[in-house]
């Protein structure tokens, strides 16, 4: 493999420390060649004496100008709103590693692909606010795509050398969340608390409380349909507590593919990054009959509605998913900040969706201007229903 | 894919059979251009008269005689001990299905090697008694080899599209057949009609006991050494009583690819005759939810001492295999017969084995003879030892 330059968007959160770890194993293979992060400008910083990038963007421009204080020249620091796809645009790099949360990744992603570069996808909206639109990109022959994600990294290793025509399903697994055993009853009483104590993955707090609800699968289940082009009455998930089957290909023989792994993110980050070749990695290894049991349901939609909703809105097409993003966005932060209660995350993206007209998705303007909207009304609109 | 004419070795066994099924479905791709039974000529003859095959084997000349009464010219018809050996040479065929039970099947898959078929491989004996000798036929550029075993079906399946460097253990899955949690005491008193009693799997007596003392899956580390060109440090043995896991890769990064299936030979089976390609196959579909647990297990060896004899003579190479087959070959036909406990199948390999110098075992007269010197003497000078 030739060295490979990587402009790594969300350095310092969870998703970038662990793509660090994996340019520091290969060191001949990749280098940062441009960074961005939010708000922790001392972590990025350090990233910085130790990689040395050509450029990098943090928020705050504040932030900014301590690191052209303390680097000078040498680099160029992006900041404020607009600075983040300026830093996408201008960068000399070959992969585009997107871990940025929130809708704001899409611009990124976009951004990249029309530059006809290699983008490593850990931003879950690009792909279930703007699927469409990627996908018609892709299409015209603007880059390419590859997942990160620990399911979809599962069905691309599945997938090694496979006929397309030979598919018959996709399976995603999903842990079930913290709640996966608790009556509908109980859930009136789950507290921010409970939901952010996921048993097997440890991730930021939205992402948290989206395994809770189920909505992070559904998230998942519009992601997979886009990067498999798969439609959505062939692809299935199913609830696995241990988190060790990270997702299976069922072929039209019947015959079942799975990628089974640690629950890590460092292994589907580094295949994402040499993707379609495989690096060695060291360290500790899977082994079954320590694991003892895997367990697998099917998933409870009465329970779970989110799931559904997700299918429903990625049946759709067109904004449907941009509402379900949005107004779930709304309802997490409303639930966490104790204004609504947990059955209100579902409540308020099904009332979200009831009050949309669902319209084409082809452009980044009609995603952007249904996004806003929906985050501007929603929450006082369900509010006030009651 | 062409019209692929099958010469299926063991036609009216329960490999035979399925083969049969899949021929059925895919009546434009295969067709069988000849066939072998031991001794049910009545199911032969029904499947003569459906396949209209040109050439047939049958052990005993009068079940010949009966063919030939029946079907007159239309049909050149082989018996005794070396008919089947002709109708392997003689015949015109693309893929040797070779579903014989017992070392007889050696001799089979190197003479349609020589004739550079494509071999099928279902006899378990071919690669454990004879892998040295067919190893350095295929180095020699001489056909090529497919397995039917599920569990090796499942690793070729996982490895479609692999390199080789990637691969960092293949790991065979296991029944652990009925005695899985009889204690080591309770051993002793084992019968035979016990231990034909399968859990997962419904075939033969021979191969069921094999089952039981684990030899089945030793011999499957000795085929899948053979078969995937890996040193036996690389090849692991998990229990997992479901038989829903057939076998799994792991890669040099960690990552673990499994193939699943219900237990049902139709698929590897077709696999094997349509490799590389993956026909399609309706009827049932593993529902992982359904089965709702896997249970994994490392083998005992203390307790199934079978296994490590089998990596053992593996590893030493040579003849040392080929005593392991027919000392256990005896052994099982003893315990049947109530002749030998349970626990004397692996204390009598293990006798044949201590007394047995290790020889090369690059041509057919080298494992032919030994293999009849192990059957001859070791049963009496077992017994009279005690």
């Amino acid at each position: 493999m030739s060295l490979q330059k990587i402009l790594l968007l969300g350095s310092t959160g969870s998703i970038g420390t662990s793509t660090i770890q994996c340019v520091r194993r290969f060191k001949d293979s990749f280098s940062v060649s441009g960074m961005a992060a939010s708000r922790n400008v001392d972590r990025l910083i350090d990233q910085i004496i130790e990689f040395s990038p050509s450029s990098v963007y943090i928020s705050d421009p504040a932030d900014a100008k301590k690191i052209t204080d303390r680097f000078g020249d040498s680099i160029k620091v992006y900041c404020g709103e607009s600075g983040l796809e300026s830093l996408v645009n201008d960068t000399d790099y070959d992969i585009l590693l997107n871990a940025i949360v929130g809708a704001a990744g899409l611009r990124s992603t976009i951004a990249a692909l029309k530059r006809n570069k290699k983008v490593a996808l850990a931003n879950k909206e690009s792909l279930v606010v703007g699927g469409e639109y990627i996908t018609s990109l892709l299409n015209q022959g603007y880059g390419s795509l590859v997942p990160v994600d620990s399911e979809h990294s599962a069905i691309l290793q599945c997938l090694a050398g496979v006929k397309d025509s030979t598919i018959e399903s996709l399976i995603l697994t999903a842990s079930g969340g913290p709640f996966r055993n608790r009556s509908k009853e109980d859930f009136l009483s789950i507290t921010p608390a409970d939901a952010l104590n996921h048993p097997t993955w440890s991730m930021g707090k939205k992402i948290t409380i989206d395994s809770a609800t189920l909505m992070n699968k559904g998230f998942e289940v519009i992601e997979a349909h886009h990067l498999f082009k798969l439609p959505y009455k062939q692809l299935r998930v199913w609830i696995h507590p241990q988190s060790i089957i990270h997702s299976l290909v069922e072929f039209h023989d019947g015959a079942i593919l799975a990628q089974l792994g640690l629950p890590d993110m460092e292994l589907p980050i580094q295949y994402a990054l040499s993707y379609p070749e495989r690096l060695p990695m060291h360290g500790k290894r899977l082994s079954l009959p320590q694991i003892r049991q895997l367990d697998f349901f099917d998933p409870d939609l009465d329970r779970f509605p989110c799931l559904k909703l997700c299918i429903d809105a990625g049946t759709a097409g067109g904004t449907a998913p941009v509402v379900v993003n949005a107004a779930n966005e709304v309802a997490v932060e409303a639930f966490l900040e104790n204004k609504i209660a947990f059955n209100d995350i579902p409540g308020l993206v099904a009332f979200a969706l009831d009050n949309h007209q669902v319209h084409p998705a082809d452009n980044l303007e009609i995603i952007e201007e249904t996004d806003r909207s929906v985050r501007l009304t929603i929450l006082n609109k369900y509010l006030s229903r009651r």
